[in-house]
């Protein structure tokens, strides 16, 4: 068997066999096949398709050799949550906590170093001082304590999967459902996960453009956890609108502690409620309902947000910013956008406040700085009635020459309308392999 | 524009234009573009298709940026000889003589360091001490003196072409016929080429299987000549029977010898006149007609031979082992093929005879060592009528240990039947730029 018959497999069309593909995960992570052989492959991939079994014989096979996270070391049931990413995208650090004040360890691994939106571990890193580096002994260490722990992703987990995201990246490959589902799913594997939630986002802000692509992105990920034991719920949710109204760093910080507070807006205050319900359901604490009843009380009677604050004050953080949010480093400019026109504002872009938000400095350039305050702030949500001259969004940059592009982009995102329309789904479908 | 913009663009099936086209073989001429990107590129357009304005404007990218050949140095017409590669295919070493006989200049360079069946490099190299690396002022001046040199592909001729050749060959991307198309004719952009024929050969013993592709592979290239004031005859010619008898290096050689010298076998004595005959035609010497019959004069009159022993000479090479062919180094050991069963024999595999011979050592193995006087001769033909126990191949081999398993290939590739078959046709068809 070589790397250049299994390419040639591909190209052909036929379905490789497991071995074929354990050969070429093991090749890739020992860095015994070269760059263009495993590059021509993910092509070949992505243009002549997986089935499940490929898909799942890949995630597997990308999930060894390297580091493994074991949560047996952890009391109970372990739970983790993951999104396929999206505008305004703050759940996990509303979930999270939810589900750890319920009584559920939460060890979460997150990435950091991908251009493009920003991710959980950036939006974290707005917190002063705030650690995410530990290694896999430290990060069970703070989760056994506190129930909580979220961390970069430990040093060298699945490392195949690493490398062949790196190649994806430059090889415009991102986009292949199959790729997206193993490599998501290879790093769960990886990480000993138990019992995963997943919000599979669709929309103009998301990877996933078309609900078609998302229902088979969330099965194969499903079908991969049921291969793997690990209880899998994938919602898929809408991301053609920003979820809640903050896109940035801080900004989004601020928004999700209003929300585990119950302050938040009302779209990500349901999606947040939804994914913890459901993870706890996974779980084992109670019937659906019982669940979500269980993680709103912790939303409004506190300790979901304490639980937040005890895991950052143990990772270094400075909770002095979350208990009092103006304290966050302020933006040293920001302008407003107001309607041009009245009437009901009938969608959002999702894509286009996305654009915006990096145009301003919230987004990673080839891996450089990030501005941890900019950004793009709704004031007013799909559904309003605003009149000519009402404010509608706020932005956020570290240098008023941003301003005019973030702008056009803002304003671009929105559409307005006579007559008020129906509102769009929120939660568009669920895929579970537990009832 | 970046290289990712590219990819993403071929992988969505668009068409690329000219400037994409030049930025990506720019940059993988200048290494600013990584293997992985050029990798991935090349599988989108093997899978995606080129059309015949990408696959110009590839060919005239791949072109520049290295060393050029300038050929106006030789006086009159210069002519070059092209094949796509076959089974017992030696015409290089029949036609330059012979077209150099004619009084036109052939400087032609030829690949040597691929893996897999031999080349023309590496047949010649079978003649002791003949060199090959000469720079491109030492093969201009052997060529103006004596009107034919035959020399190594030099230094840094179309460095784009050389690097996606190399990255072809990894990732399963050899076959794409525009792939071929714009490779091919870039280097003979590159060397300053005039008239060119091109042997297209299709069947089991070529990189091209069906008719169908070797004619498009074979409008491609000549409409790349028309583009760059190329004249180009292209000659669709059958590879499912090896050419001639002879399948090796030093073997080939004899056999070319005796072509040159008017006995050789019929199928190449035939090609040989029809390729010398189209490009002397392509150079102005004549009509179709006068052109075979000054390519059939110099060919039995002795003056072609007379050319080609000048060259091997003024080249260095041993001009007495093709004065007498016995002189040549033997294999160790032989071993006789018998025919089973007595009948007309209606099919002998180009394929199955090139692994016979590469299994005797007459190939590349990852640019290893070669064995000079390894190889297969037939020694009946399609169509000829065998009774059983009668000879119908020898095998050469430096270790006897190898005759088994090429045996086994050899006498896989006979058929044999109770009535004569009708011959296949050796020129299929010809597409070509000049009347």
């Amino acid at each position: 068997m070589t790397a250049h018959d299994i390419i040639k497999a591909k190209r052909d069309g036929n379905t490789l066999t497991n071995d074929e593909i354990v050969f070429f995960a093991d090749g890739v992570a020992s860095g015994e096949i070269p760059d263009s052989q495993s590059a021509a492959l993910l092509m070949a991939l992505c243009l002549k398709g997986m089935n499940s079994s490929e898909t799942a014989a890949l995630a597997s096979a990308m999930a060894v050799g390297g580091d493994r996270l074991d949560l047996s070391v952890l009391p109970g049931e372990v739970a983790d949550k993951h999104s396929t990413g999206g505008i305004g995208d703050k759940t996990t650090l509303v979930v999270a906590p939810i589900v750890a004040a319920c009584g559920i360890n939460v060890a979460k691994m997150t990435d950091r170093y991908v251009c493009g939106a920003g991710l959980t571990a950036d939006k974290l890193l707005s917190i002063p001082n705030l650690r995410l580096d530990f290694n896999a002994r430290e990060m069970l260490a703070i989760a056994n304590r506190y129930g909580l722990c979220l961390a970069e992703t430990i040093g060298n987990l699945a490392p195949a999967e690493k490398k062949l995201g790196e190649l994806r990246r430059l090889t415009a490959t991102t986009e292949c459902i199959p790729l997206i589902a193993a490599s998501i799913m290879s790093k769960k594997i990886a990480a000993g996960t138990q019992n995963l939630v997943l919000d599979v986002k669709v929309g103009s802000g998301a990877p996933v453009k078309n609900v078609k692509d998302a229902k088979r992105l969330a099965r194969e990920m499903v079908s991969i956890g049921s291969a793997n034991n690990i209880n899998v719920t994938a919602l898929i949710t809408d991301n053609n609108t920003p979820l809640g109204c903050a896109v940035g760093y801080s900004l989004e910080v601020i928004e999700a502690v209003n929300t585990l507070r119950g302050t938040g807006p009302a779209d990500l205050t349901e999606l947040c409620l939804a994914l913890s319900a459901h993870l706890l359901h996974l779980c084992g604490n109670g019937t659906p309902d019982e669940c979500l009843e269980s993680a709103k009380s912790m939303m409004f009677n506190g300790l979901a947000f304490e639980r937040f604050l005890w895991a950052v004050n143990a990772q270094g953080g400075d909770i002095g910013v979350l208990t009092d949010t103006t304290r966050f480093k302020k933006a040293r400019f920001y302008r407003t956008l107001t309607a041009k026109r009245s009437g009901y504002i009938s969608r959002i872009d999702a894509g286009e406040c996305g654009r915006a938000a990096a145009l301003l400095g919230a987004a990673r350039k080839s891996c450089g700085a990030i501005d941890s305050a900019a950004g793009v702030v709704l004031e007013a949500k799909v559904g309003a009635f605003v009149k000519s001259g009402d404010i509608i969004a706020t932005l956020y940059a570290e240098n008023d020459c941003l301003f005019d592009g973030a702008e056009q982009a803002a304003l671009g995102a929105f559409e307005f309308s006579r007559e008020p329309s129906e509102p769009s789904k929120l939660i568009i479908d669920k895929v579970s392999n537990k009832n």
